[in-house]
């Protein structure tokens, strides 16, 4: 077995309102920084003990699918890489 | 001006307890997975208009400085790409 750090990003869906990002932004804004837009994604680094990178990515998914993300209103990406 | 997004990565600095990733983590392991660790950060991508990436990578850090990160218990990393 390996140790890998999987990194699933999720974010919400195109279209869906983002009230944290919408107070972010007009906070900025009120401290007088200019932006087009902000959008804000919550990110877990999980470490798991795998045979193989595909299998590390594999599990990360179905714990997205489970728990970290929910599929009526996000999107979520993995990425894998061997820890050191 | 040029269009580029300025992604800045929140994560608690090491030591600093994190009880979302631990609740996070007891959770998933109810859920019959096993991981090792899991680490939460939050991602904020900022659309901004600017001179060139490090003018848009500066802006962003002031930002984070000022507002989307806490000097206490947060570290951040800001990468800057050109938007299409």
């Amino acid at each position: 077995m390996t140790g890998y750090t999987a990194t699933v990003t999720v974010r919400l869906k195109h279209g869906v309102l983002d009230p944290e990002a919408e107070t972010t932004q007009r906070a900025l804004e009120r401290l007088g920084f200019e932006l087009e837009d902000l959008r804000s994604t919550d990110r877990f680094e999980i470490d798991v003990e795998a045979a193989d990178a595909d299998e590390a990515g594999e599990r990360a998914g179905e714990m997205a699918d489970r728990l970290l993300a929910n599929p009526t209103i996000h999107d979520y990406e993995v990425a894998v890489e061997e820890r050191e």
